[in-house]
Order: structure tokens, then sequence, then C-alpha cells
């Protein structure tokens, strides 16, 4: 099973959602025009799907493995990453001046979401290096910036992110990493990193390891806590590499999926010290690290919607193909099980969940490219504010529908879908990873609540809100059925969401347990909603270019037709969720520890 | 991590909500007395926990292999195997006559969770076994029962289904298997079954076959089929083993869990023909096969149960060991993880969803035994209709929870929830198959709106809606936060599932293809209305319970919390899949094929 990449539906959703006309005005993101952005999504999705896709199934028959030190991975991976960092891939987003492309995000985004349709272990090593760009970007001096960058997007090196510790997982208040002062600018790193992606492999000459540790004087918890740039190989003044360092893979993880991508257990300092160079300031280096975690969050919510694309093709697929049983209105012979009622509804609900939470994740990377990008600082701050409250509904939203909908595709091939040379428990597997890696579906939630929400009193919760209420006024002008329902649903549901932000901002400080009781469902609540109001624009343009003559029809219907299915079977379940969320803490929190 | 069963809980279910002691009244069940109920469980309790659990985690680490047409069963299997049936497991239901035990479902229904609590893959072994033996005692020649049954049942041999062919998955009007008579009374079978559960292994003397097939003048269809008794041995008049029969392994299946239960592919007859003889009359094969598969179903149903149970209990060992991150309310340093209020709402939910789905379960295991010892033959009837009923909604929405509740094993378990050892993951594998075999949810739902709901005008389901009617007016008679809010969800439930009942019984004739695309989402609510409905008689024992002082206080305060859980949480679900089913149907079958 290959994977197409659905380019007619990322450009609709670039083009008519997210406004590429308006982002490609932005300083810089001139380049950024509809035929240049067609042209790199074309070729990319060839390089995805004839280069990356082919790896995604025999990679997890034969993981990576690791044998004294080294890691080998799977099979064709080294030469597909030297394609993929020689056409640039790497460097879509990144800046010019490093030898990126230079391109907003907008058209990284579905780049981004392509690779990982093809092959979410190998598109791994790409989202870690991202992370470590953005950083090293933001808080880098001007010569790590010189030093480092270019090789990272070029790809002769790769980068990770080394947060985890086998105490400190969610809590990095707890990371023990000490890092010792040399006198001489550098530190000696001296501790045990867990679940480090990448952290080991034979892809790149170089890794690039961007490591948190405690210097000896450090306040203790969150505030006390620096990034360093810990090389695998020691860089001269030059970039050319020199001596190992003392950071060694002592095992890789063995993973219910994603078992291409090593998993590394990494020591460092155990032979007198890891050298390492603090990147900014001391005692800052949960800061920096979130900005590259709010790029791999984001990321990781990409691969959500990467994995449910594939996995809705492969099931579209053999539904096709599967000839089974007649038709429930009867049929002259046994009919292929698409034609099955519950099977229509299992494709149509992967479908919609996986373009609703697209459209979703496309017009947030509009939103970073006008918060990065716009000349007005007030636009760039406003922007910028509705692209924080998504980042975690994104995250955590995309990836637990990608549960779902990886779910259901095994569930589309019956019997098949359970053996595993079929591909689809493959997704299935691959996919329980990403409501966990850079922050469980808690942890976004947490973030949803606290500092995108109660901070601000829910003032950029209600400013979408009232632009979900503008569309709902749009989908009014149109009197046919499916805009009634998809109407009705989109308004209970807001309704629902505007209930839940007013319950949270009141709540919170006084009863912050059962604010949190709920958080998570707050989360998908909010995922459901704005995801809902995504199909609800894209069923309304779709309406104006049938009005208008323009284009394929059966595309445009399609749209109206899966934002009536989003709205009848996801968005009617916010209210049970605002239920569950104002009136559910009672019940999750009644027992004591002991009665479990 | 081990296995305790949930004795108390269990006993609570079977005493009080089941009705132990209006079935021991039964002719016939006189024997199982509460003191011998708690005894049997109690002792089975021990053996699953000490003999079968251990073996789940190595079983699924060393699956079954093959080789040269014989199974090797993981290691271990075997020897627990024999402890299993010389202490009389398999025969806990089975008639005294043949060795069985002879007692109630209501009885052995418990043992059957805990063995698949224990180990899914072992109990599979004893379930397809189960199935054999149902099926021969209801369409078996007295020859057969004499010849077949024993052995089975004090596990000397095993019995297995052969239904599945390449091209006959879920419709069984496929099946190309031949029979051709032989004149000596013996037919030779050809043909090829695939996905045969325990087809071949190593853990008894002989395997007993019952194997679909067609006669050479059999009509096309579901009508030609007939069932054969094939025995990997040939059986002598003593019921000694005779020559090898014409019925071979030629390979198993790489799965995606329940890897130590093999899943045979057989050849029936490539050497000469594979000698089986005729079960009841011919063309009636699928009837019988009905029987058996009505008894499979409830019992994998039970394993989804059993599942969840397993899963949960390792969760809430995991949660209250883990020390991450500080109170969301304060606290003076990081706290066990089971005090977050996210963790605790996926481990209520975890602990309200099993429990519901057993106590349903257990119930319709009390009103099978009522259908088939009531002296009264309208009693039986009616009850029999009660329990036929609830069959697929105990198969399908008890293994569609049970998906949920082991996915949020794993979530709770963070990234080490992703490392194959935890143990976690397992259970997310294993409980994959569970909403697939012995017919998917899908099927299931085609049942309950068939057969069971549109066949006798709703007749049914409405005499349980107004049993549900009559427990909410016991609710309203405690009035306190917690049974106000069971009863309000409980009421809408209820209502939504009249409304849901009412429109499949008003629309399958003229719009089949609507009520369909719905018919899963109405299994599911069914499972939510009658399962929180179990929930709230629960609660109300509980609180009679706790005012008359009796007991452990924290036991039945726990089960009011739980019931409490169930209403805000699931039963709050219950509007919005109403509207769905109700109204849903336009979005699932609005597009043509070729648009997917």
């Amino acid at each position: 099973m290959t994977y197409n990449a659905p380019l007619k539906d990322m450009l609709f959703v670039v083009n008519e959602l997210a406004n590429l006309s308006e982002i490609n005005q932005l300083p810089g993101c001139e380049d950024a025009t509809p035929d240049t952005v067609e042209a790199v999504l074309e070729e990319n999705a060839k390089f995805c799907g004839e280069v990356v896709a082919p790896l995604n199934q025999s990679g997890d028959k034969e993981p990576s493995y690791w044998h004294d030190g080294q890691v080998t991975t799977s099979k064709g991976f080294k030469e597909a990453f030297r394609g993929f960092a020689d056409a640039g891939w790497q460097g879509v987003q990144h800046p010019a001046e490093f030898g990126g492309q230079g391109l907003p995000k907008l058209v990284a985004t579905p780049c981004i979401e392509m690779l990982n349709s093809a092959n979410i272990a190998f598109a791994l090593v790409g989202l870690l290096t991202d992370g470590a760009i953005e950083a090293l970007l933001t808080a880098g001096s001007a010569e790590q910036k010189t030093r480092f960058i270019e090789p990272l997007i070029n790809g002769k090196w790769t980068g990770t992110m080394n947060l985890t510790e086998p105490q400190a997982g969610s809590d990095l208040a707890a990371v023990r990493t000490r890092a010792v002062p040399q006198g001489d600018g550098t530190y000696k790193i001296f501790g045990t990193k867990i679940f480090i992606t990448y952290g080991e492999h034979d892809m790149a000459e170089n890794i690039i390891h961007l490591v948190l540790a405690r210097t000896p004087d450090a306040p203790p918890g969150v505030k006390g806590i620096s990034l360093f740039i810990v090389p695998k190989f020691m860089v001269g003044d030059d970039g050319s590499l020199g001596e190992r360092n003392d950071v060694h893979c002592v095992s890789i993880e063995h993973k219910l999926g994603i078992k291409a991508s090593p998993t590394a257990v990494l020591q460092f300092g155990d032979h007198g010290g890891a050298i390492g160079t603090l990147v900014g300031e001391e005692n800052r280096g949960l800061e920096y690290m979130f900005i590259m975690m709010n790029a791999a969050r984001f990321g990781v919510g990409m691969q959500g919607i990467g994995l449910a694309e594939r996995a809705y093709q492969q099931a579209v697929a053999f539904a096709k193909e599967r000839v089974q049983s007649r038709a429930v209105e009867g049929s002259a012979g046994p009919v292929a099980i698409i034609h099955h009622p519950d099977v229509r509804r299992m494709l149509m609900s992967m479908r919609a969940q996986t373009e609703a939470a697209r459209a979703l994740a496309y017009v947030g990377a509009g939103l970073s490219d006008l918060a990065h990008s716009h000349p007005d600082e007030a636009t760039r701050k406003a922007n910028l504010a509705v692209y924080e409250y998504l980042v975690p509904v994104i995250k955590g939203w995309s990836t637990e529908m990608s549960e779902n909908v990886a779910r259901d595709g095994v569930q589309v091939h019956g019997g098949m879908g359970f053996i595993e040379e079929t591909g689809a428990a493959q997704h299935y597997r691959d996919a329980k990873i990403l409501t966990i890696y850079e922050g469980t579906t808690a942890i976004q939630a947490n973030d949803l609540v606290g500092r995108k929400t109660v901070r601000d009193g829910g003032a950029v919760a209600k400013a979408i809100l009232a632009q979900v209420r503008a569309t709902e006024a749009q989908l009014a002008e149109v009197r046919d059925a499916d805009f009634t329902a998809i109407r009705s649903q989109l308004v209970a549901g807001s309704a629902a969401l505007e209930a839940v932000v007013d319950y949270v901002v009141a709540s919170t400080k006084a009863d912050p347990r059962a604010v949190f009781a709920g958080s998570v469902l707050y989360l998908k609540l909010a995922g459901i909603v704005l995801g809902g109001w995504q199909m609800a624009r894209a069923a309304i343009v779709a309406r104006q270019k049938l009005d208008a003559g323009a284009g394929d029809a059966a595309f445009y219907r399609a749209k109206i037709a899966t934002a009536r299915f989003f709205a009848d079977h996801m968005l009617a379940q916010a209210d049970g969720l605002r239920h569950a969320i104002v009136d559910g803490a009672a019940g999750v929190l009644a027992l004591d520890v002991e009665q479990f």
C-alpha cells in the first residue's frame, strides 16, 4: 500500500482556509506564490510517496538495532535521509542565510504532513532537527548559529532534544543531569537521559544534542535548568569534526511502534565528562526548550494528521477491493464493503476528523507566519496569542483523533487488520506514541487551561469564539438541509465551548482539582469545535465555488458532505463533553487513593 | 505485574445485581449456594492469579510457533492447561453427566472473566472448546455426545470453530469448503479455513474441529451450509485415538496481539480428503454454529471485561507508585501521579466502564440461566428474549470499551507505556482483536438491529426500558447530589435509547441504509444506557447497605462514586449518540464511492 498525497485537499486548505494570498504578502514570504507552493508540494509529494513511504513497513519489520554503542538504522533510511536533505526538505521553513528555503510555515506544514504520512519513524529525525534549529535560532549565540545551523539544515548533521530522565518525565523540575563549568567557557555534562529520539544513528556525520542540565549553584526546580549543546563529535572553529565526545548510547528501547526510530538511553560523562557549551543564559534552559518544544508539539500534531491520512487511504483502498456480503438494501450478489453503511461511517469518520485537524493545523501555521512576519506589532501579537492557544489543541486533539482513526483503520480491515502483514496494525501501534511524547495530552491540556485560558481571563478563547460566531452567521445565509445541520451543531458546539471557557476562568483558582479533572475533555471539546468551525468554513467556500460553477463539483460537494458528517457525528458530542467538564469532577475526585 | 481477582466486586454483582439467590432456586442450580460460589471463585482466582497470569507477558514475548505442520505453544502453556483441565475449570458450566460441574452460567462467567484477565491468549483454547461442547450438546447425536464431550470437558482434547475462509469472513454465504458423502455415513472434507484459533497446538492429545462445509447438492448461500466434526486424530468407538486425519496446519499468522494463541490456516483434504461426520441435519449448519457462536460471543464480551480489569489494575499500580510533579492544588513536593486529576479521570473511566460492563454481562448470564432452567416456559421465553437482546451488546460494547480502557492504561503509564517491557502495550494490542472476531462490532450491531429490535417491533427493548424506568423511580427516592445526578443522566439516557429504538423500528424497512449507518452507534448507546442502569442499581444497593450500617462502607461509597462518574461521563454522551443515529445518516451516505 503506497501513499498518494492529497494535494488537492491540501491546496484547498492552504489557499481557501489558511489564506496563502495574505501570508505571501508578508515581508520575506513573497516567494510563496500559489504556483511556487503548488510546485513545492508536488515535488515533496513525489519524494515522500516514492522514496520514503516504501520504507514504512520494512522499517517496522526490521527496526533500528543497537550493537556495542552503535545504532544501525533500518534498511534504506540512510539513503533516503541523504535524498531528503540534499533536496532541501529539512530547510523548507528555515532561513535562507543558513541554507534554508525561507518559506512560510504554512508551506512547510503540508510538507511535514506528507513526510509523516509516508513514514512517521523516518520523519522524526527531521522533526527533532527542526526543534534544534529553532532553539539555536532563538537563543544561540552568533557563533553557535554559524557553526551549527547550516549543517543541521543541509542534513550533514541531525539534532536531538534531551529532556527526559528516569525520574523526570512530564516533570522537568526533577532533572538531575549536572553541568560543571570548566572555566574556559565549556561545561562538563554528567547524567543519564532516556527516550532520546534518534539519540544515536548512522544517518549523519554528527549529532547535535541539546541537553537540559543543572549548573552547580542552580536553584532547584525548573528555574535552575540550563540548555547545552553537546555534539557527538566535537566541532572545530572551521566546522570540522574533532574528537568523539563523552556521550554514549547504552541501549535503545523495544517499543510498541515507531520501531524504525531509535529511542536511545544516552549516558553523558561516564568517561570524564561530556563537553558542552551553554545556549543563551544559565537557568533559562526551560524557556528556550519551550520554544523548540512548541515547534515540536505542532510537529507532533502534524504527525497525527499524517498518520490519520495514511490510515484512511489504506482503509479506503481495502474497502473498495474487499467483497463481502450483500448490500443491506439488497443487491444481486456480494458487494465491496465500502457499500456497507457501517464501513462507510468509519471511513467518513476517519476522513472528516483528518480534514478538520488538517484545516485547523494549517490555519495555525498561517497564524504563526503572521505572528512572526507581519510588519505591525499589534497584529503580530494578536496572531501569536491565537496561535499559542491553538498549539496544545493541534498537538493534543490531532494525536488523540489519530488513535481513533488508526483504530478504525484496523476495524475496516476486519480480521486482516489484525495480521501484521496487512500494515493497518502498524498505524495503530505507531499512533500510540503521539499522545505521549512532547507532552502527553494531559500536559497539553494543562497548558491550555493555565497559560492559554486562565492567564488572560479567557480573552483569546473568546476572540476565537467571536470568529466562530461570524462563521455561524455566514452559514445561516445558505438555506439547505446540510447548512442548517452544520450551523445548528456549530452553534451548540460553540455555546458549549464558551460555557467551558467561562467555567475554567471562574473556577481554576478556587477549585483547581475540579477544573483539571476536565482539562483533557476541554482540549477535546476545543478541538472538535474549532475543527468543526474549519469544516464549516470549508463548506461555505465549497458552496460559493459550486454556485459560481467553478472547478471540480464533486470535490466541493464532498467538502459539504464531510462537513455535514463532522457536524452530526463530532460536533454533536460537544454538549456531553461540556457536561462532563462542568459537572463531572465530583465523580472523578470522590475516591480516596486507598479505594482504588 | 500480577493479577488479583476483584472477588469482592464480582460477588457483589453476582449476589446483589444478578440475583444468585433467585438463580440457585432453579432446578439443577441448587448447588450454587452463596458459600459454594464464593469458594469456587476463590479457588479459580488463585489458579488464574498464580498459574495463568504469569504466562501472559512471556507468551506475548515468545509466541507459539509453527514448524513443519506442528505448533509449539508458548512456554508453560501446556502445563497450565493440564492444571486448568484437571482442576475441572473447563467444565464449570457443563453438565455433570459428561464430567462437568453443572454450575449456572452466572457462576461460570466470573471464572471466565478471571481466566481472561489472567491471560487472554491462554483463555481462548477454553473459549473455543466451550463453543464446541455447546454445539455438540445442542445438535450432536447421542453417540457424538458420548464420544466427544467428556474428553473436551476434561481437557484431554480441545475444540475449534472453522468458519472463515479467505473469501468468507463476515459473509458465511461465501463458504466454499466441500463435504462429499462417502456412503458410509462419513464425508470427505476439502477446503481451506483461515483464522482458526488453536487450530493446531501441543496442549492436548486431540483437536476436534467443527467445520462448516457444503454438500454437493446444497443450495447456495447460508442455507446450504452443514456442520461437521473433523477430528485431528480419528476417534474409535471406545474413544481411542486412531489415524491422523487429513487436516493440516500449513501456517500460523503473525499478529498484532494474542500472540501466544496460534491462529492457524488449516488445509482439509489435500491428501485424499479429511474424514468428517455430520452434526445434526444437512444444511442446518449455520443454525447450529450460531448456538456456539452466541456462547462464544458472550465469551468474547467477557474477554473484553477481563482485559479491561487487568489493564485497570496495572494502571492503578503504576499510578500509585510513579511520583511526578506537584499536585495542582499545591504540595510540598512531587506526588504519586494518582493524585493528578487527569490520571484520576482515566482510572475512573477505566474502572467505571469495566464495572458497568461486568454488571451487565453477569446479569445477562443470570438471564441465560433463567432462560434455560426455569420451570415455567413463558418465563424461560421472556428471559431468553432479553438475554438474546443483550448478547450483541455484551459482545460489542464490552469489547469496544476494552479498547478504550487498554488505551487509557497505556496513557496512564506515559512514555513507559510505549515500552513493551512494561506490559501495558500488550493489552492495547491484545484488545484490538476483540471487536473483530466472533463477529465484528458491525455484525453484532446488525444482529441488534435486525433480529433483536426490528423483528419484534422493539418489544423486548421496550420491556427492558420499562425496567430502567423502575430503577429511575427508585433513584428519585434518594435525595442527594450523587443520586440526583445519576438519575438525571439515566433519565436522559433511557429517553435517548427509546427514541433510537422507535427510529430503528420505524425506519429499517423503508430506509435500511440510514438505520445501518447508525447501527454501531445504537449498540454503543444501548451499552452505555444499560451499563449505566446497572451502575445505578449498584448505587441503590450500596446506599441501602450504608443506611443499614452493614459491611464495608468505603466499598459501598466507592460504588456510588463510580456510578456517579459513569453517569456524568458516559451516560452524558447518550444524547449526542442519539443525534448521530437519528440525524447522522445523511453525512455518512452522501459520497459516491468515487469521491473516496
